[in-house]
């Protein structure tokens, strides 16, 4: 039964765990610092499909494969899941034949920190044994959506982030394994007006400064208490400015701050501009990254902060800004209480 | 804290119950049969903005302001939501001045439904004290998006449905009103090969069928037990495909099972081919006569089935069935246990 800490933040006394976790993604994501995390690399980014919209679906179903298949036939009794597609329909695609029943959730790329939040409460809350956040992207599909076809060949600006092709997939349980959910902070709406759909990082790192300090105000805790803190994706630009944010508040995050958009690609010789982004990048960083480092001891507790920017280009076409969300999620790595 | 029973369905012990509900619509809907029930009418379409997604987003706004009046300065802990709009933009901006948590869906036009179930497992499993589900949607939005601009006076077949121009918000609340969410039936993508996009109740009737026979085998229950049973979209067309279905199992639905999208328009005189679709079709309907008339005693107990269709332009263009998912809540009128 959850509790309520503060103003935005509950407690989850029956710690729901990671039974299993698994992540897919495409040759370039696999070419890079986390390569040997995946537990597919996909040399094609077809997937063997004729559409990248298609490929998007059969690289989230083969995520959902790879998790089921390593949870030792536990069958979740629901999924929970989005993507960045119009209409979201890649994961509800990719689980049609699974006979699963399924939460469809949209908070871009922040949806697999929605996902693991809002299974782990569901865990937390009776009546379900098991549950599985899953989300991706495709960079080309995403690519035709966002901005311009590939074939246009639009030059790309300093600021902009390269849209992670990967999938990641989490299945929880209420009697689960040695990574548990403990706390999750919800996230508001903050638009600080930024209005350069090339400058991602810039629109999202307000919300997740927002959450940030929400969590600790509420939990008591800082960086001290943790021993990493992920956001999702901000990539390289984000990352300064939310660094900036926290320590004009007297937060000291020092080496203990990272992006999953800055870890995914070697920013050096990769060509992706400020970084990765995308639903894919924060949940693959997740499943190849995180949580493996966590069950080999690496680290003991973390602040999974998945980070989203709520635009379309119909709203940039608008003229509108563009607001962000952040949820954050606590992972600990320890005895039950 | 919540139980299972059988495979699909949660009972929420806690019973948690409407604080309070509020609905917008356009004039089309403003006209129909359901006049009397909505808080707002708009003659104007563009609710005095000058795009239609900036109207869908004014008139989601218009009607949180609507259901947060009348809960009497209650601050949702929390709001749940999403819209039809590519990356469910109108229900992010409709938030984003609020400082309220936000947890974004996408369950097609089963978000009310959707939004419904989740806030009250989150409520009956502890943490939050109130939470709000809102959606809608808005004709002229849609009709550009997933068909034709309406400038090009597309012609509509015998069983298109006509997009409602509307919004509903509910508040729930852990310590509620004299109306409670009792159980939780969460649905699973279906898919019966239906590629017309022309005709979305035979794509998602497959999907009510479905969770209506998980809902009454986990339960124990049928037609019988209930005052009235409403689906969320299906129109006339899929209305009479669950009727058939559901009378090959041997359930006799009668007068009993009704569709918001056959209720909220006259289908005889307002042009609307098969009846209403979309977010705002069960919603406003839900929140203008459903949720009333229990109040008013007219109904006890009710199942309210929310149908989404899962589809894109761009699936439908790359020749992709249309697969449908439909959640159910258990709404009953009563004293607590």
């Amino acid at each position: 039964m959850a509790k309520r800490i503060g103003k935005r933040t509950l407690a989850l006394p029956e710690r729901p765990g990671v039974l299993a976790c698994a992540s897919v993604v495409g040759g370039k994501e696999g070419a890079g610092p986390l390569k040997k995390g995946f537990d597919e690399v996909s040399a094609d980014s077809y997937f063997g499909q004729d559409s990248w919209e298609k490929a998007e679906t059969t690289m989230l179903g083969r995520c959902l494969d790879h998790c089921l298949q390593k949870a030792d036939g536990v069958k979740p009794d629901c999924i929970l899941g989005g993507d960045l597609l119009n209409q979201c329909v890649s994961s509800a695609f990719a689980v049609k034949e699974r006979g699963i029943p399924y939460l469809g959730l949209y908070g871009a790329c922040s949806t697999m920190a929605e996902g693991l939040a809002l299974a782990a409460l569901l865990l937390d809350g009776g009546g379900l044994s098991s549950a599985l956040a899953f989300t991706g992207s495709h960079f080309c599909a995403a690519e035709r959506q966002y901005r311009f076809p590939l074939e246009y060949g639009g030059q790309r600006t300093p600021s902009s982030q390269w849209t992670v092709t990967g999938a990641g997939a989490v299945l929880l349980a209420r009697d689960g394994g040695a990574l548990n959910i403990t706390h999750v902070t919800t996230g508001r709406v903050v638009d600080a007006g930024v209005t350069d759909a090339n400058n991602m990082g810039a629109a999202m790192a307000p919300a997740a400064h927002d959450t940030l300090l929400a969590h600790f105000d509420d939990t008591g805790r800082d960086f001290d208490d943790y021993d990493a803190v992920f956001t999702g994706d901000l990539g390289a630009v984000g990352h300064d400015i939310l660094q900036d944010l926290l320590q004009k508040d007297g937060l000291s995050p020092g080496l203990k701050y990272l992006d999953c958009g800055v870890l995914i690609y070697d920013l050096l010789t990769q060509d992706v501009h400020a970084g990765g982004s995308g639903c894919g990048c924060s949940a693959a960083v997740l499943c190849a990254h995180i949580l493996p480092a966590m069950e080999r001891g690496v680290w003991r507790r973390v602040l999974f902060a998945g980070t989203g920017a709520l635009m379309s280009p119909l709203t940039c076409q608008q003229g509108c800004s563009i607001p962000g969300v952040c949820h954050a999620v606590t992972i600990e790595r320890g005895e039950r209480a």
